[in-house]
């Protein structure tokens, strides 16, 4: 191969003694006369050529492929905005390709910076927190780029977030207005953004209801099953007739502690949880659960991309926030139904 | 393009003058004779074939990064095989591209046939369904692939699969240690292959346990929870002692038809799942389910991949396949633990 590097548009034009043009033509696939598409190809081939890299240094290459990067792929919130990006992504004629980061920022880093790389005509992030170096890249990133979750003011991204504030109020006037009194709530790390927010949630929403806050009642631990049954044994002594979780794992632990010790779901004690998972209808009873719009933030991230894609010409307009609105889905956690297995949304 | 179709190893063989094998080493890098080599790219070439795999045999640039195409993201089992792979490629320093295909056959090959792209080193696939199209896509493939999942035999690429046979057989030998004698059978549809294999298990394990296989005691029906509570609701009338289901999804359902009608888990009825997903762990009571090694399977094919990335000196070595035990995993929903949220291998 000539100057043991990657043959290039030039030395391919050079080799088939046909113009640039002509050689870019063909290897995007434009058309060209029936001859000169035989020298290119022949060309090309002798000299080794990778037929995307070159491509894709020309103009305009699209990939015709988009990226989402998540923080973890066992997280069915996760899954939901997955599937809700690959259904728009799909209609409009783009491959989705996945990352799932572990919510390691480095990685995070990595792929913004992998825009670059023009394997992907553009990525959305949903990063688990924002540092500086973070909105460096963000602004610096080689392709349109859309995050799911909150920037700080002023960063020229567009993003899409959830209200989880709002999110916990509903579930804990949900349970007031089902007739409980002493509402437990076991929430994740306090120094989290989603703990934190829960939080203000559920405050915000007991003082609505005339209900003092009471700190035995509260539970702030990890995010998962084990985690949920192990504070729902400690909140038992406090004997409260209903349990907010601030995710479905949390609510499935509990109920299990709940049921292990021969309590009935939702009779003697109410449980609902966030998220609205795939979890939450496999749950016994199949568990109420506020849905923070998984799937909604999905779908408005991908027609975000889209837009600066499709339209772009204006590539420097303004950037846009949208906050996707909580719905409260109840099922047989909180309401003895009939038919446990039957949800309805309020 | 002659025929106005893509050029297959056959077309180019015949244009060569050589075997398809030979094609097939020049075009996966696997060498061959100077004199052949030089015919088969020079027939490639002038068919217009896509010349992929003859740059990949010229020594390029390694993007460090691997692909996993699966048909579902939203189905746990796929999830614990990334989580299982992207251990295995992050310590060996690649990053790990994820696509959902909804096992969509046009995906699928369009991902296989992406790897001459170069924007990944190698491909680890789950194909729903293996057809005369995949088999010459995966011989012809620019770079290294790893089938999770059967491949026909004869077929020269590295596989690691399942043993749902056996699996189904374990799940039954429990049930009937445990007292069990009326051993109803939820199962996928029996046109599938995972439906005929559990299928062929139960049979077996019933014949070993001296029980009758009773077609009143076996229903097919969809992978899903709804199903599962549905089939449940048919069962009842036989009055079983045991429904053992084809994966956990279904035995969540039948758990629940079970629960609502104030039945027993498991000292009236018990219930076994298979996949031992997240979905066992949550469901009340947490299911006994079969591992049939999502992760080990992942672990394994990734394993393979690497070797066949890291040792190209000799890519001509045989394919391997390997197949991954199935587990049985007991929990409260055959065995009356007093603790129903502990877990034992048996």
């Amino acid at each position: 191969m000539p100057n043991g590097g990657q043959p290039t548009i030039v030395s391919i034009a050079a080799r088939a003694g046909v113009s640039i043009a002509s050689v870019s033509r063909v290897l995007n696939g434009q058309g060209a006369r029936r001859d000169t598409t035989e020298r290119v190809r022949r060309a090309a081939a002798e000299l080794g050529y990778v037929p995307n890299a070159v491509a894709r240094s020309l103009k305009g290459g699209r990939t015709r492929q988009l990226t989402f990067a998540m923080p973890d792929i066992g997280n069915p919130v996760y899954v939901a905005m997955v599937r809700a990006i690959q259904a728009v992504t799909k209609a409009a004629g783009y491959r989705l390709l996945l990352h799932s980061t572990d919510a390691v920022a480095e990685d995070e880093l990595a792929v913004l910076r992998s825009l670059g790389d023009r394997t992907s005509d553009g990525l959305i992030i949903c990063p688990i927190r924002i540092t500086d170096e973070h909105i460096e890249t963000l602004i610096t990133a080689a392709g349109p780029v859309v995050v799911i979750g909150s920037l700080p003011p002023g960063v020229p991204v567009d993003s899409v977030r959830a209200d989880s504030v709002a999110g916990a109020a509903i579930a804990v006037r949900h349970l007031h207005a089902t007739g409980r009194r002493r509402i437990a709530f076991i929430n994740g790390p306090s120094d989290t953004v989603p703990g934190h927010n829960r939080d203000e949630g559920y405050r915000t929403a007991l003082a609505e209801c005339g209900l003092t806050y009471d700190e035995r009642l509260v539970v702030h631990t990890d995010f998962d099953i084990d985690s949920g049954a192990a504070a729902a044994r400690r909140l038992l002594t406090e004997a409260p007739d209903a349990v907010f979780c601030a995710n479905d794992q949390l609510a499935l632990g509990a109920a299990h502690t709940l049921l292990a010790r021969g309590l009935r779901i939702p009779e003697d004690v109410a449980v609902a949880g966030m998220d609205d998972s795939a979890l939450a209808q496999a749950g016994w009873p199949p568990l109420t659960s506020v849905d923070l719009g998984s799937s909604e933030r999905g779908r408005r991230a991908a027609e975000l991309l889209l837009d600066r894609l499709e339209n772009a010409a204006e590539p420097g307009s303004a950037p846009r926030t949208t906050t996707a609105p909580p719905r409260l889905v109840v099922r047989g956690s909180t309401a003895p139904a009939t038919d446990p297995r039957s949800a309805r949304s309020a």
